[in-house]
């Protein structure tokens, strides 16, 4: 990689261009292997890894680069087995901002100790953003006036979620339900999060979207770093003792003991049972609508959604991820994701979605893109690991 | 190869059971790589040496063995590119009787040199019977029935055309026209031809099919060596005479140096013009009718019907061509061929065509099973050899 293509050196260079100062501690959970997007995404080369619209940089260096004015410091929090790829792909990355799980503990424990760290190197004060390291956004300038205002509610100790404008009745989200504004200098969007909702059914999903004030939930948290261990102190004791002790032996020679002997033990559970929904309860959930063109690129519907159909050459009306060596002929709408090197040739197949890869080669539409992770569970039951 | 794989060897064990002696010296002119089959059909390994079916064998093999029952001797015509995997896959086939082409020229010089090599080793009463290479016959009764009959009409001096029952109007085929029946021992269903035509329309075809007097000219020929000659003699003395020179010298020390100075210069044309045509417009020609399971194999539609679909295991619904690793979820009617030993997955796309080869892959439809020779054109024109 040279230095244009660093990601990392860009987005910094971007930073100093963009008007204001950083607001946040960035926080990155990079795990997740997005099974629909086999076999593309495969467990040893997981969704974030990968450049699935071919802009140039990975789902994660995006991620990292889109952060970069608004983040002081970032750190991701990846599985050990991903270590040396993210460090591959992220070379300004500082080494001790690369947390290694030795083994998954749900999203709850990846935060928390990353907030712990970051409290004891900047203090409690300290601001943390967390934002899942495979999602797109296509404003950028709208994603970081969300994040602005919600760093404004964050100094006001709220917990902060920002709320991604529902465009569809989607049945694949979490829902947060928006409550009366909020009156905080700096978030003039800001509003009470009167509670979250798990994944609605069709009918659900579409009052949601007619009632108005309703959004997606995108995982995305805002909160000073003192703000999120107390919470994590009077909900999950337990968790956060364990999480309080890495984090006392982080910046020492103990950590990785340390991280050996007490990872293991804490409590799996995803920030959003842990915390986000209690203190909902209670009243200290705030949200920051954004309509920032929000993605998770959950299956190869989505994706044929997100890259534009070639408009001229063999390839013209498909969509082409990469350099694949494409000719479509009456193939409108179709997507061709190829990792092979190989010829692929569409001829009268319009909408087709065909993904081929030096060992494995899935041909399905985007109606089915869903069904994809049942695919990978009947491999796994099968026992071919070399496919996973 | 095992002796037991050995067609040739199981087709001389068949041709001891089967009742009536052998009435023909066969020729089987392989030529023709079988364009609308790429990827799977190449240049380097054309349709005739390929298992398109799953059967096991080659259609070269097939058709070896197919006549072996009838046949004193056989003779293969190829290109010189191919003659080495003819060999290996024909280990009993004398190497006398592989005829090389130092350059295709076309189907008259193939067929009219290995009828006077044979003129001269087995005499110009000899019956030659010439068959193509790359078709398939399900009813291998009903072929042998059909060129015993051919063989009576050929020994009564007539040159004679096997016609392939036509099971729809086709638009794939020439036809012959069928005239009055003939009366000739041992050829009860020999009639008179009264022409050929080339490739009809669809009306035309339709009318043809109404009619019931045309079938489908597979360009199976059967004649004595020497009628096959002297209407060679009479309508294309040039060629007649190169072929005479070169058969002469072909069982002796200057086949090569004979072979490389007169074949080059042999017109190119098709036995059909050079005397099926003429000789049929003089009455001379014959046809027996054959209802015998008859293909031609000529693209991926006619090949999604030749296969039958898996009944269960996890490709349960779709034709799968080879011992290809394939799971197909609500893809009836698929058609997949796959030769790059990789994983194959089609979901929810019934009646798709995949064709997975180590360097290119083609996801089409029968209905456009046809216009993969246009693919074929374009990588062509583009200098795309190594595809071809």
């Amino acid at each position: 990689m040279n230095a244009d293509q660093n990601p990392a050196r860009n987005a910094s260079a971007t930073a100093a261009d963009a008007p204001g100062a950083p607001v946040i501690h960035a926080i990155i959970p990079a795990g997740g292997a997005g099974t629909r997007l086999w076999p593309l995404s495969r467990k040893g080369r997981p969704k974030f890894l990968l450049d699935l619209t071919g802009a140039g940089r990975s789902l994660l260096q995006g991620t990292v680069a889109r952060l970069a004015p608004l983040a002081a410091t970032t750190t991701v929090v990846t599985g050990v087995a991903h270590v040396a790829a993210v460090a591959r792909q992220l070379p300004d990355l500082p080494e001790e901002n690369l947390l290694a799980e030795p083994a998954p503990r749900d999203s709850m424990a990846a935060i928390g100790l990353a907030a712990a760290v970051i409290a004891r190197r900047h203090g409690r004060e300290a601001i943390v953003g967390s934002f899942a390291a495979d999602h797109l956004v296509a404003d950028a300038a709208a994603f970081r006036n969300a994040v602005r205002q919600a760093a404004a509610l964050a100094a006001a100790d709220w917990l902060v979620t920002i709320g991604i404008e529902a465009t569809g009745p989607s049945t694949a989200f979490g829902y947060i339900h928006a409550g009366a504004a909020l009156d905080v200098p700096g978030a003039p969007d800001g509003r009470r999060v009167l509670g979250f909702t798990e994944k609605p059914d069709a009918a659900t999903a579409a009052a949601y979207l007619a009632a108005g004030d309703y959004r997606w939930n995108a995982g995305m948290f805002v909160v000073r770093a003192g703000v999120l261990l107390d919470h994590l102190a009077a909900l999950r004791p337990a968790l956060a003792a364990g999480i309080d002790e890495i984090a006392a032996a982080w910046d020492a020679p103990e950590r990785d003991s340390v991280m050996a002997r007490v990872w293991p033990a804490l409590e799996a559970i995803a920030i959003d049972h842990a915390i986000a929904e209690p203190v909902a309860a209670a009243g200290g959930v705030a949200t920051v609508p954004g309509d920032m063109g929000w993605d998770d690129v959950g299956g190869f519907d989505t994706l044929a959604e997100l890259i534009a159909p070639c408009q001229a050459g063999p390839a013209a009306g498909a969509a082409v991820l990469g350099e694949a060596d494409v000719e479509a002929v009456d193939a409108a709408g179709a997507l061709v994701a190829s990792t092979s090197g190989r010829k692929v040739v569409l001829l009268g197949t319009p909408g087709v979605v065909v993904v081929d890869t030096p060992d494995a080669l899935l041909v399905t539409t985007p109606e089915r893109a869903q069904d994809v992770k049942g695919v990978v569970d009947r491999l796994k039951a099968e026992g071919r690991d070399a496919l996973l």
